[in-house]
């Protein structure tokens, strides 16, 4: 059976699961104080081009949000995304768990737009009863975004402008930040994330690592006691070098870049030979998900040969699927789902 | 300076103040456990038609709704309401406050419509991703609507009918419930509310009372230990009978359909000369709010004599204003607002 | 029957049932924005002699300790209070359902002790593990306290001290506060209680209003946005105006100060009756409470003709109880009460 | 640097890490629902003597404990727990944030005693004003505690017993649940406590995972939507099979209770040396953590050698301090632990 229904299907690179075994006889102190977190931050730092970022580890992607939002946030406050951004849509309410709402903005296969934010603000504080409304303390972009597109620079820089005219944080969650940046459409570099963001995440566990997101804070500091918030929301890991081995290993030798590079590489074999076989796309994405459009019937003969992912309803006769590849996808793999497509 | 900005400015109808004054040397248990309480409950159990109904009181009607949905809700669930409903946009966040997600669905001047809801609760469920979504726990409808319309008996029944297809129960925020119920336009009772709801709100703070909302469970009970939850919430009256004594005056004698008739009919007498003097409306409310389109210049005006609610721009020269009736608005105020126009 | 239960068992004072009905049919504007607001909260600085203190209303007490201590913590903060403390034991968890830990002190007869709450905060600081752990944010007291005790100018001064030194705001819970004020046994004014905390609240529910208690900052400014946090809280009166007139009325030629002396003199002849035919006290309460240890045979004999609150067993034969006199104890039912007992 | 502060400063045991390798070419479906982690779950419910046991996996200990307290919990109920439970006191307030309060029994060496269990409970029902208290609505006990100390069968009975007579579900914290069931005062077995708890955990982070618990009802179904919960709390690992993976491991050939028994075999080898050098013990511990009575002066001089935990002071003079083996623990490190001491 092949998998290609996400990047999220492997364990780990292999540098990371040798430093795992090397490093298993080793004793670290717990809650990641140790120096192997402390290098991985400092490697991070170097990367971002932001020598004092505060740098902090957390399991998974759902946690990193809720921790990173619900501790910027004031009470009164909630944040701003896409209609189609994972914090509001695919997260279970953990926003709301916390007891912050999700503000949404229309999505444009999965970008917000400058010019939207901009006015959805100017209208929140043009209301005559805005202590009766939820106020906007963070906005919430995804880089690259849930249908695989990326913000350019220009969007990027718009936005950034916009939410600091305001005096919002503006907060990138970059859980397949590596496909971003790897992307031909993007113009970006991660030191330019840093500099237009005030807080974003550096996805690990669908980068190379078993699991894990570095949290970047570039334009502030971190919340007061910041260990304790990650305690209060069960979200501290005990064994926390584990995170900082991952990171400090992806971040040797640059090596978060050239796992990424490599899904990207292979989406793009993937996306010629779609197109080649005459394929329809659901969205041009740049990185590597990929949103197809399927027969029913097609669809339903490859799925025993296939795992991917059906994304929505197209209409009566066809399904939008999608296919990802990843660090791990191999040139076999890939040969084998071209050959049953 | 007139005062027409909305329907609770003024304190309550005599007949609760002479209720008031009559009972003031009587000791009465607290937290509601009383007999006043016990006898308000019973004749609005009469009133709906519903001699099983759960009824208890609450103060304020954003307080009621953070209540009712988050005590009915499990930890997963979320509450589907129309994107301008009161809880999706004007109470400060009550809602998620409490750790639920607002679902939203379009408003069609105010309402929703029982086709997208079902569209939405199937689509919902032929997701794959269930169990990272928020799942829907409770229709919230208001009556009227927060832009004074009202559904069709045939409109409600839909939506009942949508609810309980679906197993999910059908709540309605009366706040203006007497002003929807007196309206020329709707074709329901109370007890027709009572039967195609789960759950509602008679309101009283602005329909006669100084304050205080019946809450009344027809078509389950209400949650376990609804007092000690009220209590959780800071919600439960110290002197609980108040609250029985506003609702007791209030049924009796028809007295809450005789005091929103008034502030109907003042509402129809504004809409006529409205009418006759050319001004646009917004929406064609059939209520006690009344929706006009304004010229900038002609609202700064009237603001120096009339107190009304600036709604929301209409365009660079107009603001769409709303000018409510009450149950106090006087024959005397309402000709002084009409030569003012 | 007698109604010796509570404090909160009647109506309002006259004086406020007299202002509701002359304001009646005058109008108001919504949310405590109104002008009588601001003339009591003018009225009540001067009273607490802090012109720049910030004032706000709440409708009841355990809202308004829910209100005010949410709102005044960080997400990793708890309050410090006696395990007796209101909001420890009588909330029905409304501080834990804002997600605030209560971190519990010894009570001694219903206070504190300052020297333990030093060590304490010391011992806390001293931990290694602090970040796995509730910080302590806001101590709280009750004046009086749950069991009718009062604090000393000496012992408030101290516990005020010790919060200072710690950086930690004292609030103070006033729910009975015009009892603890006029008992002979207190030897602080409302200035020094102003003086000593830095939030606290004024009793009107139990003193002599209908209900409404109101929140005063005076060692810091209220948190951001209070109104809009009010809201979200389910806490916002509609008709704040109502607030403000009671408050308004209560502090218009220091009716507040003479209706609680009234009950503080009823109670010193209660308790000297009670002296006299043998009863013995649970504990000695200088002020409006009274807690008499019943034999179990007696109280249920009494229990025919007075309404009183069994407190806690005793032993096997005998029980504790409770008898609150407050500003409507009129002389004819304690005379009655006496001859009873 | 001699390192024995804790019992989760080293990775993975072998086998743990040779099957990560082993496995790390294929590739799995998200979340947990892949054949791993169900052949795991088939292999705890085994060794617990449940075959209709439902099981699943969460990644550390507190996030554990706030999960499965918080999903068990209806709104106004609290968990009862000794004073000295981790859930009281080194969770940084993760089950107030959820909204719920622990109610506190004074632990006696860490442990609960069934008698002041049943007096609590039946004197909450026996109050006049349960509705203004937070419900017992679990029973929470660590096993081994966080004092190393093991409740007897006997003890474990007479709480089952109490829990159960009062309708209460038991639940049991096993972060070194291993420690505990190897420990020679035990006289228990898994499935002894899978007879008497209604829900319980199996730790892996303490005992030779890398990180990962497993969590087993038995006494009652898992809660509704347990998954989609688990998301909501942050809690859902993308790569669930990780978790099974470790627990498929530690579940095959008695692996869990092999290298359990290890760590318990140090420890003694520990107290016997301790006890010969004429070390004091704070509290007699028959598992994996020892607590010595040191000199401060005597501490200062260690910690430049061995990592250990400062527990709390004992006296001026001497200071509690813990030492912990593990199933990491080598002869080696034992051997240069003693000759330091």
């Amino acid at each position: 059976m092949l998998s290609f229904e996400c990047d999220y299907n492997h364990g780990a690179c292999k540098e990371i699961l040798d430093r795992l075994a090397a490093e298993n006889e080793n004793a670290y102190c717990g809650y990641g104080e140790d120096e192997i977190c402390n290098r991985a931050k400092e490697k991070i730092r170097a990367a971002c081009g932001c020598p004092e970022a505060d740098v902090y580890f957390a399991v998974g992607g759902t946690q990193t949000n809720q921790l990173v939002i619900d501790t910027a946030l004031a009470n009164y406050e909630g944040v701003i995304a896409a209609t189609t951004g994972h914090v509001s849509a695919h997260e279970a309410g953990a926003i709301e768990f916390t007891g912050h709402k999700v503000l949404q903005l229309p999505g444009h296969e999965g970008k917000i737009d400058a010019g939207e934010l901009d006015a959805w603000i100017k209208n929140f504080w043009e209301e005559d009863t805005t202590e009766h409304m939820v106020f906007p303390g963070m906005v919430y972009i995804s880089y690259p975004t849930e249908y695989g597109t990326v913000y350019t620079r220009e969007e990027m820089e718009a936005i950034s402008k916009v939410c600091h005219a305001h005096g919002i944080p503006l907060y990138l969650d970059g859980a397949r930040l590596g496909y971003g940046l790897m992307s031909e459409a993007c113009d970006l570099t991660l030191q330019d994330i840093a500099r237009l963001c005030d807080i974003f995440y550096i996805g690990g566990t669908k980068v190379g690592a078993l699991f894990g997101e570095a949290i970047v804070y570039t334009g502030r500091k971190a919340p007061a006691h910041f260990v304790a918030q990650t305690k209060q929301h069960g979200a501290l890991l005990a064994k926390g070098w584990l995170l900082g081995l991952q990171f400090d290993t992806l971040f040797t030798d640059e090596l978060y870049f050239s796992i990424s590079g490599h899904a990207i590489r292979q989406a793009k074999v993937l996306k010629k030979a779609l197109k080649e076989k005459g394929y329809s796309f659901f969205i041009d994405s740049p990185t590597n998900q990929i949103f197809v459009i399927l027969e029913n019937e097609r669809l339903e003969q490859l799925k025993k040969e296939v795992n991917c992912s059906v994304w929505e309803k197209y209409d009566d006769a066809h399904t939008v699927v999608r296919f990802a590849t990843s660090w791990a996808t191999t040139d076999e793999e890939l040969e084998q789902l071209i050959s049953l497509l």
